[in-house]
C-alpha cells in the first residue's frame, strides 16, 4: 500500500510498504482522510523532534525512522482483531493517535496522556493516517456517526484540542473568550467555546484569517493588534471588566503579554501554543490580579465530546477545510501551501483515493 | 500618642500626632504588638510604593505622606463607635488591614481584596499599627480569644497571606508541598500547610534560615540549592513523582524553575513573591506538563480560619518572633536589623508601650 514516510529532515517520500496486520485488540481501519499538522511540517523544516531518529528506537513503539506519517485521520473499519468484538467492519471513525505504555504509573493517575514517553500514532510509529490503511488499538478508535462526512471528521483530532483546552480553562456558557491567534488551533478551539456558548474575542495579524475567523462564525469580534489596541478594545467590549478567560495560540511572547493586560482579575489564561524559546510572563500581573496560568496539551477524554458537539450539528468543520488533495501530492501541493502560503490555508486534508 | 510616620524614602520619625476619633461603625483599638513587614522595609529603602507621596491623595482614603505605617498588629478595644453593637471594650483583636471602597465594582465579585484602588491601612492611610491607638472599620476587626498571645497575635496577618495561598493552590491533606525560601512569609506559610496536614519540603540557602524551618517544625525536610541539586532530592522525596503543589516565596527566578521542573506534572504553582522585574517561567514545561500557575495576593476572607487554626493550638507563632522592641527604636533596631542581619530575623514586632 501507499503510505508517507519520514526518512529525515526535508525527506519525505510515498513510498510501497506492506499492509498492516490487524492483530488481537486491534482495529484494521481503511483511511478516508488525513489533515496535515503544524507539526508535521515541523518534523520536516527542523525534525526530527517527536519522531525517533534512524536507529534511536521509541520505547514504546520500537520504531525508528523511516516511520509513517499522519495523526488527523477519518475511516472506515475493513477488518476486526481477535478479541474486538464492541465495532463492527464498515463503522465509519476517527482514531485518538495516542502511543503509551500500558502501565501508566499512578503519578499520572487518569491523566494519560502526561503518561512517560507518550508519543504520537504517525510521528513515534505504529503506522499513520497518511497511508491506505492502519491497524490502531482498539482503546484509540472512536466510532463516529455516518452522518458526519468523513472529510470532517479528520479535524475532529485537532478540534478535540481545542476541546481539552476548553476543559482546562474552566469556562462556561456566558464568559467572554479572547483567544490570540487564529491559526487552526485558534479557530477550531473558538469553534468549540462558540459551542459551549461563550462570546468570542480572536486577535489575528493576517487578514485572510481574520476573514476565516468571522465568515466562519466562531469569532463574534477580531481584533487586529497592529490597527488597535487589544487591551483598550477588549476592556471596552466587557464594560470595563476585562474578558473571563483567554488562550494562547500564536506562540508570539507579545500576544501572551496582551493576555494577561486583557483578561480580569481572578480569570484564566490557558497557553495552548508549543514554545521553541522560553517565553517571559509578567509575573507581577499573575500575582496582583491572581490569574491562573494553565497549561494544555492534546487531550484525554475528550474524544467522546467532541464527537458529539459535531454530530450533534453544533460545529461545522467545512469552513476548516481550505484544500482537497491527494496522498502523491502531499510534498508538492500540502507542505508547499503551508510553507510558503501558510495564512490562505487552515486544514489541506489528504486522500489516498484522490489523484 | 507616639506614631512612625513615613515622610518621605529613608525618612520616617516617630512623632506625637493626635488620637484617632472613633467614629461610628469603627472600633477603637489599643495596639498591642505590631510586626516589621518586608513591605515596610522596601518603603523606607525605595518608596513611596504603595504609601501615597506628599500631594498626592489616596483616591479612597485622602491621605498621602505622612503616613502612620504598620499593617500587622493585634490590639485591645478600648472604644466602639456609634452603631458597632458586636463587639465590646476589652475584646482582643486583630485587623485585616485593607482600605477598600464601599462599592466593589461586581467584576471582582466576591474578590474585595482585588477592587480598584485596593490599598492597606499603615500604607495608604486610615492610621497604623506602629502607633499607640487606631480606630478602625468595625469589618476589618477580627475577635480573637484571650488565651493566644497578643505578640503572637501580631503574626496573624501574614500567617492569613499564608492561608490565601493555601486556599489558592487547592492543596490536601497528604499532599507534598514544595516551598522556594524560608524567609517569613514560606515559614509562616509553611506553618499552615503544615497545620492542614501536608508534607513540607522548603529550598532555602540561609544558615539560620534552614534551622529556623527545621526547629520550628515546619518543614520535614530542607534542601539547599547550594549543596543538593533541588530536583533530583525531590524526585527522590516522592518516589519519582515530584511535589503536588509548589509555592515560590523567594522572587529568585532560578527558584521558580526548580518549583516547575521539581512538581509533578498536573501540579499547581502558587507564586507568592512580589516581582520588581518580569521573570520568565519554561512555559513549554507548563505545557507538557499540564501546569498551573497561580498568583495570590494578600487575603480575602482568610483572617477567620487562620484565627480558628491559632485558636486551636494547631499553629505555634512564638519560634517567628525573634525580636521585640519599643516604638522609639524602629529604626535603630528593627529596620536596621533587617537590612544590615536579615537572615538571623523572622519576625521583629513592636510595642508602643516598650521602651
Ligand atoms: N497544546 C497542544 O496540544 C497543541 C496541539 C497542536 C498545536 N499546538 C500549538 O498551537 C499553536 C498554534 O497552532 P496553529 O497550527 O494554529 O499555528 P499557526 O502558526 O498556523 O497560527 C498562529 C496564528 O497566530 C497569528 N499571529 C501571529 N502574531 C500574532 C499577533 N501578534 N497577534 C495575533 N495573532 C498573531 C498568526 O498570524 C497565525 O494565524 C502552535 O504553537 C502549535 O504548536 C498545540
Ligand atoms: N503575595 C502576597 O500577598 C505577599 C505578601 C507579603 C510578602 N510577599 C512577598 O513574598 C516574598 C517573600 O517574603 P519574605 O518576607 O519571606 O522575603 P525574604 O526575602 O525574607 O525571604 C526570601 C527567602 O528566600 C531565600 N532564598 C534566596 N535565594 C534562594 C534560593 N536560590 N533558593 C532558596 N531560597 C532562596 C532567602 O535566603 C530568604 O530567606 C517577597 O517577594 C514578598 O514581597 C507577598
Ligand atoms: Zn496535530
Ligand atoms: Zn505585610
Amino acid at each position: 500500500m501507499k503510505a508517507a514516510r519520514f526518512y529525515d529532515r526535508g525527506d519525505i517520500r510515498i513510498e510501497d510498504i506492506p499492509e498492516p496486520v490487524v492483530a488481537p485488540g486491534t482495529v484494521g481501519v481503511k483511511v478516508a482522510w488525513c489533515g496535515i499538522c503544524g507539526t508535521d511540517l515541523h518534523e520536516f523544516m527542523e525534525g526530527p523532534i517527536f519522531i525517533p531518529p534512524c536507529g534511536h528506537p521509541h520505547p514504546i513503539s520500537g520504531e525508528s525512522a523511516p516511520i509513517t506519517m499522519g495523526h488527523e485521520f477519518s475511516g472506515v473499519v475493513y477488518a476486526v482483531g481477535e478479541g474486538v468484538d464492541d465495532i463492527e467492519i464498515g463503522q465509519h471513525v476517527v482514531v485518538e493517535p495516542y502511543i503509551i505504555a500500558d502501565d501508566v504509573p499512578t503519578s499520572v493517575g487518569d491523566h494519560y496522556h502526561l503518561s512517560k514517553d507518550m508519543n504520537f500514532i504517525g510521528l513515534g510509529g505504529h503506522g499513520g493516517g497518511l497511508s491506505e490503511k492502519i491497524a490502531v488499538k482498539r482503546r484509540w478508535v472512536h466510532p463516529i456517526a455516518n452522518h458526519i462526512p468523513l472529510d470532517q471528521a479528520a479535524l475532529i483530532e485537532p478540534l478535540s484540542v481545542g476541546h481539552h483546552a476548553f476543559v482546562r480553562s474552566g469556562a462556561q456558557a456566558g464568559d467572554v473568550a479572547l483567544i490570540g491567534g487564529a491559526g487552526p488551533i485558534g479557530l477550531l478551539l473558538g469553534a468549540i467555546l462558540k459551542a459551549k456558548g461563550l462570546t468570542i474575542i480572536m486577535t489575528e495579524l493576517s487578514a485572510k484569517r481574520k476573514e476565516k475567523a468571522l465568515s466562519s462564525g466562531v469569532a463574534d469580534y477580531v481584533l487586529d493588534p497592529s490597527e488597535v489596541d487589544v487591551v483598550d478594545a477588549v476592556k471596552k467590549l466587557t464594560q470595563d471588566k476585562g474578558a473571563d478567560v483567554a488562550f494562547e495560540c500564536s506562540s508570539v511572547n507579545k500576544v501572551l503579554d496582551q493576555l494577561v493586560d486583557a483578561i480580569k482579575p481572578t480569570g484564566v489564561i490557558v497557553i495552548v501554543s508549543i514554545w521553541s524559546h522560553p517565553a517571559s510572563v509578567n509575573v507581577h500581573s499573575v500575582v496582583m490580579k491572581e490569574l491562573d496560568v494553565r497549561g494544555t496539551i492534546a487531550y484525554c477524554n475528550d474524544h467522546q465530546e467532541t464527537i458529539k458537539l459535531v454530530e450533534a450539528g453544533k460545529i461545522d468543520l467545512e469552513p476548516f477545510i481550505t484544500q482537497r488533495i491527494g496522498l502523491n501530492d502531499l510534498i508538492s501541493k500540502g507542505f508547499e501551501t503551508l510553507i510558503h502560503n501558510n495564512e490562505s490555508a487552515v486544514k489541506i486534508i489528504v486522500s489516498p483515493d484522490l489523484n
